[in-house]
């Protein structure tokens, strides 16, 4: 069948229901709630380009891979860049953010709710008050929590927030989500400069996806589709069941794990449920494994970035692939490769 | 199925096929020549993003839509923009490229092959050599070219270009074709400054799409394998038989409007094959009439922008479209619905 065009009426109740079923995911009623044209890294870049004028301080939040790439990308919208730095693996305090707001008083403060990098997840209660108080922005990474994390942008007074398709909502990549509040939209409408990003200005989506329903890009239409489609899933099953299932599987994988004598990186209170980082034992070749498990049980889990390059596994359990039988099944292969390589 | 992931060796292999099918369809040896993760405007951006440093002079050929859009992009990068102005619907000269080269002594020289707003095409022969005289690189859009009409990347000296994967390629939308050559790259190498944007920063891409595979950000792999089949189905039908096709349509429907009574709006020299821009007679409500077809006829006709917003139709034969049975239907219909206002 020939696609629909992306002004055609049909396309255009199909967005509206996009907004509704990811403010629904998002647990937000913020209007500019709209998936960006590219994968995960498009909607992050679209946060901070929307978010950021020349010279605004912007503090960051680097305990894994994203953190780096926040800074990285804050810096090339003109942002004096400061770090609160921890140990992959590790989360903030109120504490350490109180104190990093008080050193360098920014006007957004971007942290990751779930870092892919490490399987931690930051606590987000509470930061947003602190944001307040100091007057400064409060944006979110979600890439790795929506749908498979406890998760709520008004509740928690974030700001801005972007995520991706392929994980908790078991979309195909290539369609992002992205939100931003009143607060954030206030210091958009007040920008001394035009966001220097033309594919991903606010401004000018706003209208495409407001009632003006102005032409800006062709949209990814049969993604948006998809979108659709994989919301409604998590809809159907209901948030809260969708979070108890990923906490539930990961627990069976975390004493799976302990039971194969493996050690999770993450202090347990501080995992997330939707992806596990394992640290490689001695001795055990860890490319080797995931080589193995890829080649002949068609099962692929991630390798070590950074700081934790070489040093641990990563098992991703998300959206659809956060099920007993996957659990089972990789805690078997594991079994059976790392007793083949002793 | 589970999708495979953005590093597994089966989309590595895959990535390969993709750009020495778009190499193919582009007539270039570019190495880097790859498939942005976007729609369409997204490789438009890129090509500026890493061609434009703060203070470049830039030259762009203003003759519809796009050209705008050009003058927009290059401004958020810092570019100084300059504009040769033509009216809507027809194409610059090589003496007004060659005066406008000699004025404004541009680092780039941007010009729209395939105007989609006017259905008007650029002839491109010759000016690459007027570009080098003057030290310049030639940017070019192809987006309503690629895959529907004659167009040599290599032999026409094109130092950079991009296009989109829903119209002569026939691709749902949400993947672009991009191609940069040497002399773009030694621009890009020489930068002064870190490229403006971060998810579409070729030094940063070229590791993921050259040798090292290095993580960037997850490519839409879905959209990959769709973009792989239909750029097969190009190289299947073969280029030059592709063009033709297009042709051969194009004429037809040009055949058919003139004997409804209905003029086209570019001089037959310049007319794009896979857009054709009608002028809407007198006292017909342009509106009304494609609201018909696209409710009576499940067809989608498009309507004029900006200069020529109310005074055209625009006509879309590409890709798998461009087709005996779709001139025919198309014409039928509008006869009918013409007809019926009278």
């Amino acid at each position: 069948m020939p696609p629909v065009g992306h002004l055609d009426p049909r396309f255009i109740a199909l967005m509206n229901e996009v907004q509704t079923l990811l403010r629904y995911a998002w647990q937000t009623d913020n209007p500019m709630t709209i998936p960006m044209s590219g994968t995960g890294s498009a909607a992050m870049e679209a946060t901070l380009a929307n978010a950021v004028e020349p010279g605004d301080v912007v503090l960051v939040g680097v305990n894994g891979y994203f953190g780096h790439r926040l800074v990285d990308m804050a810096g090339r919208y003109g942002a004096d860049v400061r770090k609160l730095m921890k140990p992959w693996g590790q989360v903030f305090t109120l504490d350490e953010l109180r104190e990093g707001l008080e050193t360098h008083r920014p006007a957004v403060l971007a942290l990751v709710h779930a870092e892919t990098s490490t399987g931690a997840r930051q606590p987000l209660e509470g930061v947003a008050e602190l944001c307040r108080d100091f007057n400064c922005l409060l944006l979110v990474d979600t890439v790795t929590s929506l749908g498979g994390v406890p998760l709520f942008i008004d509740e928690w007074g974030i700001d801005l927030a972007y995520s991706c398709s392929q994980k908790g909502l078991s979309c195909p990549p290539g369609i992002s989500p992205f939100t931003m509040g009143a607060r954030a939209l206030e210091k958009l409408n007040q920008r001394r400069t035009q966001v220097a990003n033309w594919y991903l200005d606010v401004s000018m989506l706003s209208k495409y996806w407001g009632d003006e329903r102005t032409y800006h890009h062709t949209a990814p239409i049969n993604m948006n589709y998809a979108l659709r489609e994989a919301l409604r899933l998590v809809a159907e099953e209901g948030l809260t069941a969708c979070w108890e299932r990923h906490q539930t599987n990961a627990e069976l994988l975390w004493e799976g794990l302990a039971d194969l004598g493996l050690e999770c990186h993450v202090e347990q209170e501080f995992r997330l449920p939707t992806l596990t980082t394992v640290r490689i034992p001695d001795g055990v070749d860890g490319k080797a494994v995931t080589r193995k498990l890829l080649d002949d049980y068609n099962m692929e889990i991630g390798g070590g970035l950074g700081e934790l390059a070489g040093k641990v596994w990563r098992i991703g359990l998300m959206g659809y692939n956060s099920r007993r039988e996957n659990v089972e099944q990789v805690l078997s292969a594991l079994k059976e490769v790392l007793g083949d390589s002793k």
